[in-house]
């Protein structure tokens, strides 16, 4: 069946309000910062594309399979995520040609009109790959032959389009328990772009995490400390921290289920802490933990001058059936409703006045920035 | 005294943006809708109208006494409901002329402008009966006497508004206690209008509605169930369920203070029923009842394939005094901040991969939409 | 180093919308409204400005030292509070030449924008003061000398300026311990202009207050009753809200963390009140307590008919180092997410439809204004 391609077009405002005069002042001010260099201290890249800098499979292996924002919506729409070749759980994934994939895909495409996926997704498909028709069904093939083919080139290898993109710097985040080869792998390539890592230990501080006990032990391995000792487990973080800085690490990142910290008596947290690596730690016990642990990584960013990133307020792995299919990370995360004011004192109260210390809060919860969030800076 | 009359005029444009593009595309979107007809998932109107098709009898009885945005509101400006004859509790009424109620409301009208009801009430008085002064003190016999004389003609009779109107369907609720008989007379009649029933159950499954203990006795007599067994209590709604399905229904409706769900194993969920027929139920092992009903109405709509809606998030009949006197459903309810993602994990961990589970959910906390309602959806 | 000075202008749209429509509808009701005399019911001027009427003595003393919105944001960008001279908790102030903390208040004034203190500050300097060029470290000193050199003049005086404004009356806001010598001296004064006190009874109703004891102590001592006792500590409200009433208050103010309010049985309201003068208050006690008060202050402005204000939602002197070292009201008050409906129903069960009582309910959360505050009212 024959079929006239709709243009695919970009609105030079489409981010801009639409009154006129406040569409005038957003132009001039995107005018004055639109050539500026990409500082990204906070992304999900993965340090490996520019430690191999091996070209991308294709358009689905870059811009489907791995976004799952994009695999979520069309989950909610009644696509099986095996139809997208999204790894399990287990480490298996459905035998799906990505061509198969990206034609499922681009006949859901109309779904995301007015999302900010469909936005985003416009913008690359438009500036970064040329393409000037709509991606739907007709075009599905067209367009995943002129993405995948420009992968290919040497133009779109991870560190060319580091460098077009202006770039100058973008962190990534690992988990205490990387060795962080990649990035030593970068840095030792001579390559000038600059990516950092970041310090994420969540896997090893929130006792309600699936790999925990794991984690805690590999954590132990890697770090040569006793960490189902308190001040062992603590001397681990200082060390591994220490490591993440050599590796160009500025910040650490924390993504908790709430904003509540806690400053226990040293003797009370110590008690905590065994229960939690004894495996006794209910509910309360991990929030709390999690609390005691966000003021001790503070107390940690005071000496070591990392700055410290907190995003709470996201029930992750909501969807039950998901999780233990397809494991975490599948765009079953929900925003919550989130409180920082009561939460936040117990740090506050110690380092809260330390010029040496910085925090950066993000929220999903939008009624939070006027509310309370600019009246605690 | 004389007066010149203010008109009544409307403006089309009187709920699109006022800022010239965004209007301009309000308009394009609802000329495409303007003419389609009516589908109407959830309303309140009466069945009896349309079975009777009897006139109403006076503008009063259509527009003031039914409606309790409008008398709540002179209610909170000093105006007795006995002064309106609303109905009280115990059956009696005040024994007040309509067209008296009705000069009060005129005298009062201006202190709706800007309302959602003033903007509703200036639509229905020039568009259905055609008024072109504003309604206030000078003109309210003009305007009575104008409606209630429309309201005597074939024109305005139930099922000729139906069809003016354009309604394709429109739904009522009804308690699992109605008997349905004006549903199966609108069906009899040989009449085309599509009025469907919905399956509202809250006065049997909530113990804190004053009317439970009355309405769990009349569903066993309704059903001929066992109503105080658990098991027997279930069949009876699966039974009721089945007969308002045959009666056109295509949903259940569920007016709840949260939008807390539970999944039981069923020991405890038999002995919290237990408790709950015996009278010995507090507050929390009433939301606990509740929570546990909206997975079992889950479970059966997979079954019977009945859409659930839920609306949870209002404080029912707030006003103590005016509960005593008046009854339920007197404007007292006021919009709580309501939390739906930790609320209904237990249901949807059972059914919300299940395609044949349709849950729609209402709220009248307008932040949870982007927050939480169209991430979990 | 010579600097051409940046003229200050006002835009007489600075506060209206962008949308042409919009504006000229907030003109049109600003035209209306802009010459009317100022009601204040809720200000908090200091009455011995007012009973003196001496001049204020320069810019730093009259704009920056007593605004803790002002300090507190130069505080959040690293300013000492010592270095602009402000009041610590132990009566001692630091000694700073106000010139001094003028400047240093000038160079930071452009970290302002875009915030109320500046739209105020600008509207003061230009329309009060007649400055014509911004404030910045360059026009720093030529600004305090016309602001302070015009304090000095009689124009410029605490009653010209009352005059000048159109202010009908000003409430000010005092606390039951105070012997209202100034709104006396008002009074007695043969001036004019009115200003009034209103009944503020926190320090004796919140057992947190840390000046609490003292307080209740000195309650006794102006009143005479036995305020240890709870039916005389009830008198006792009652003869100082009479005093108050005879100097012109015609309402009380109440600032609670929540807007919780009980209506508790004589014989639990007692033994709580004990417990609370015993000094064995525990956190839910002091919060139930100041519930229960909200609802004996209910009582009362039903029998004198002084009006309810209630601002709710408020963390106070959130900031644990600074309220040690500079005492409460410096600025760290950080509004909180506040629940209306639950807690003003004891309030409201009792109260709430009697024609006599007055309550303006405050809010800091403005998610409350459409979901509760307006269904309430």
């Amino acid at each position: 069946m024959k079929q006239t391609p709709h243009p695919l077009r970009l609105h030079p405002d489409r981010l801009f309000p639409a009154d006129p005069a406040q569409r005038a002042i957003a132009r001039r001010l995107y005018a004055e910062i639109a050539a500026l260099p990409i500082v990204s201290p906070h992304g999900h890249t993965d340090p490996a594309w520019f430690a191999g800098n091996a070209a991308f499979a294709n358009a689905t292996e870059l811009l489907l399979t791995p976004d799952h924002y994009v695999f979520r919506m069309l989950y909610s729409q009644g696509v099986d995520l095996d139809a997208l070749g999204i790894p399990r759980a287990d480490g298996s994934r459905a035998e799906v040609d990505p061509r198969a994939a990206w034609r499922t895909f681009a006949a859901h495409f109309h779904l995301f009109r007015g999302t900010p996926s469909a936005s985003w997704l416009a913008h690359v498909f438009h500036e970064v790959f040329g393409l000037d028709v709509r991606l739907d069904a007709h075009s599905a093939d067209a367009c995943y032959d002129r993405i995948s083919d420009a992968l290919q080139t040497p133009a779109f290898a991870p560190r060319a389009l580091f460098e077009r993109f202006n770039i100058e710097v973008i962190a990534t985040t690992e988990s205490p328990l990387d060795p962080l080869l990649h990035h030593a792998a970068i840095r030792d390539s001579g390559w000038q772009g600059r990516v950092i890592t970041a310090y994420r230990p969540d896997p090893v501080v929130d006792p309600e995490h699936e790999q925990f006990a794991d984690a805690l032990r590999r954590f132990g391995e890697l770090s040569g400390e006793d960490v189902y000792d308190w001040q062992a487990y603590l001397r681990a973080h200082r060390q591994r921290r220490a490591a993440f800085a050599r590796m160009g690490a500025t910040s650490t990142d924390h993504g908790h289920p709430s904003a509540a910290t806690a400053d226990l008596p040293d003797a009370q947290a110590r008690r905590l802490f065994d229960k939690v690596v004894r495996g006794q730690a209910g509910p309360a016990d991990a929030e709390l933990f999690r609390a005691q642990m966000l003021t001790e990584m503070a107390a940690m960013s005071v000496e070591d001058g990392l700055v410290m990133q907190l995003h709470p307020g996201c029930f992750r792995n909501h969807n039950q059936a998901l999780f233990r299919r397809f494991g975490r990370d599948k765009g079953a995360d929900i925003p919550l409703r989130t409180e920082y004011v009561h939460a936040l004192k117990p740090l506050l109260d110690r380092f809260g006045n330390d010029p040496r210390f910085r925090l950066i809060l993000f929220t999903l919860d939008e009624s939070n920035y006027a509310r309370e969030l600019a009246p605690l800076a």
